[in-house]
């Protein structure tokens, strides 16, 4: 065996002796390590870290706990905030760091492919050097995998005018949780020939299989953008601002807030005593007087409602500068309590507003601090509870059902981004009919008879 | 029983009883009527048209249909050209033309909610109203219903940029075939909660059930569009116009091909007697600029390869004389021979040259005038064999599938917009392995374990 660690035993040796060729770890330093994601969820050991290098060693890998009934989880780099790589049954953390290449970028045909191991970040470096851009911008960009923002049909702040994840992906090479390699989708832009299996693959949070090689689609990248900063005296008035562009028809690629709590973390030198929250709006587009003009519109709405003049980043680095307040959010909102547990419902924008007042009230309610910031232009909230102790979970679980509740209440979403995973389980069938949840049960079942793959997220077999 | 026509017999009068409400046709009129599409397959009558007002009567014939194990094909407007709406074995054609209402544009969400009996280009008037567009533009939009549109996710000139129908669907209201009526995606922006059932049953050919309401997502309409006719010495130098174009960054709305064969039947007064193809190329945005700049890249691309200077439309009725000219090419080609048979073939770009050279000789080889033109910025092409009589027929199939095996050996897909139905159902394994067909199978069985829902399409259950 080419693995590291003491001997392993029982079912996991039988595996070992199976899968004698790939790389794989049982020593407690490694295991540790992969037991835990960016979810405020407990450690769950797994039996044994797997890295395979390609693809064939994937299907042998899975081939080979599927005879072994051994669970396995896929898992990219850990950046997940609901479980979704957590191994609930011990068994294979299926690492895919080592699968890590981009293979080839068509720019004429805007598409490129990658093994999912790559981390995003790499991956638009490589569509950026060749003048074309992959839009998907998640907050953990620079860590996390493309595998993992496919499993999560992740979006970010682009989204809002760029869509998501699943929007880019034309297709994939996929081994089915019993080890069978298929091709599904197409490399061209256009494709409609059988039922798209690749949405349906793209967000299963790694429950139907594991995505060994993707092609994305490209687009050219915005020669010009601009990123100005807003500030306005409440929450309810930068809502009132965000609602008013959506409705006006502005189209500019990021509406992010940050709302009173999380701007008291914020140690961004240009914001004024009286501010109470701040809009970080981004125009963009191929021409500087368009973007520029893009930019007016949202100005003259915001002065409309009594923002003061808005900040202008100048340069790129006054603009690295305003992102990097609004990516700090989350860590620097943790050290106030000491522990949060972090939200992604999604509104529909014409109840924004009501939302953010009624998840105030909800906090104050049941005593907790809570924290509204993200992208507020497509209604993808992440509302924080801060909290100081664990024995407080069970009260954050009731106000955090309560938001949930509003949430399905008002029309939108439970989770805009991070998925169900392990941490809204419990929380599904608020939005989602029995019968739903069923044919979703029939379509896993169909694709994993034995329930071995990701046990235990989104839904029970 | 509310139906019109002499009274029916066997399992169809049955079926009368049990739908007694629900209002239908035996009427032959009525039958020869829904027994052909824009397909060039032979007249497949119904035993019976069935037109539901509502969800519940929708619901209601699924599931006496089901009870009475008769097949059921639901219908949009028969504008396809697969034969995706003919009743392969008699049974019920579901017309959804009395279900044709949009209930609710929501400017600030930028929703529009429909029924799928709407013709595409009401829903799209009704977006616009509301300062709102909807960009999927297929060439029957003028006739086709959102409900068709969605069985073939369809696309249109304008997917180049803005992609096709999946790709703004939301949410669904879906009644399976045994009559369940389920609510699947959401109606905001963003959302990842469990499977995407959506786009599984987006493109579905009205094999999985029937779509009774529609959510889809609007964007804001373009202010300025600029459109302009490129005209060169040959296809080949109009290919590599648009090869070029696509590796240079261009970003245009469309790029639309016409080439020798079918300008031969396109009467508009400015082609120059030397043209051999014409690229119609149009550009938006929301500021004439950046327009007009994005335009001038594609002038100056077209003048380095030898165009003359394109033409540029200055106004509504120009803008319209050109469009005239691509969309009537279908029609007019016809006449040329009396049939001919369109494919939607899609070819990696970088390929698209080569494609068109070989599909050319293709026909020569096999003595038929073969016409393309179509989508050539996002590859899609509609190469349309031209032939006399339908003894031809045999010789016309050996030909289209050489077409489709070239197209596969090229990196494309054999359908990027009219669907697999039953015309393409012979070459689907030339795209896809028996394992990918067999998943699809499988989730085709889940839905309608009797196969009765759109029987012998896409696939043989």
């Amino acid at each position: 065996v080419s693995g590291t660690g003491s001997k392993p035993a029982g079912r996991i040796e039988q595996l070992c002796s199976l899968i004698s060729n790939i790389e794989f770890s049982v020593s407690n330093e490694v295991l540790n390590q992969f037991s835990k994601d960016e979810s405020q969820l407990p450690a769950m050991l797994p039996e044994i870290v797997v890295f395979p290098k390609s693809t064939q060693e994937v299907s042998a890998l899975l081939k080979a706990a599927y005879a072994l009934n051994i669970p396995i989880v896929p898992v990219g780099a850990r950046t997940g905030k609901s479980g979704g790589s957590l191994c609930t049954q011990g068994g294979v953390a299926l690492s895919l760091e080592k699968m890590n290449r981009v293979l080839n970028v068509n720019v004429i045909n805007r598409t490129l492919t990658a093994q999912p191991g790559v981390v995003l970040d790499d991956l638009k470096s490589k569509a950026e050097s060749a003048g074309l851009w992959y839009p998907p911008d998640p907050n953990s960009s620079y860590s996390c995998t493309l595998g993992g923002t496919i499993a999560t049909n992740a979006g970010g702040p682009s989204a809002l005018k760029y869509g998501v994840t699943g929007d880019y992906v034309l297709s994939m090479e996929w081994v089915t949780p019993q080890g069978e390699v298929l091709r599904v989708g197409r490399k061209t832009a256009k494709g409609v020939v059988g039922y798209d299996l690749v949405h349906l693959l793209v967000g299963s949070e790694g429950t139907l299989g594991v995505c060994t090689e993707v092609t994305v689609q490209l687009i050219p990248k915005p020669k010009e953008v601009v990123t100005a900063l807003f500030q306005f005296a409440s929450v309810a008035l930068a809502i009132e601002f965000v609602t008013k562009a959506m409705g006006q028809g502005a189209f500019p690629r990021c509406l992010e807030l940050i709302d009173d709590v999380a701007l008291s973390v914020s140690a961004w030198p240009g914001i004024q005593s009286e501010t109470g929250a701040v809009i970080i709006a981004e125009s963009d587009g191929f021409h500087l007087d368009s973007v520029l003009a893009e930019m007016n519109l949202l100005r003259t709405l915001a002065l409309e409602i009594g923002s003061s003049e808005p900040v202008v980043a100048q340069n790129e680095s006054q603009r690295a500068s305003i992102w990097n307040m609004r990516k700090c959010i989350s860590i620097e909102l943790k050290k106030l309590k000491g522990l949060k547990f972090s939200e992604d419902i999604v509104i529909p924008i014409d109840r924004l507003s009501q939302a953010v007042a009624e998840i105030k009230k909800l906090g104050e309610r049941h005593q907790f601090t809570v924290a509204t910031y993200g992208h507020a232009g497509d209604g993808n909230l992440h509302t924080n509870v801060l909290f100081g102790h664990t024995d407080e979970w069970p009260k954050v679980e009731v106000l955090l059902r309560e938001i949930m509740e509003l949430t399905v209440r008002l029309g939108g979403t439970i989770s805009g981004e991070h998925g169900v995973g392990l941490s809204k389980r419990e929380f599904l069938q608020l939005e989602q009919s029995p019968q739903l949840i069923d044919i979703q049960r029939e379509i896993r079942r169909m694709f994993d008879p034995e329930g071995l793959m990701n046990p235990g997220k989104i839904f029970e077999l």
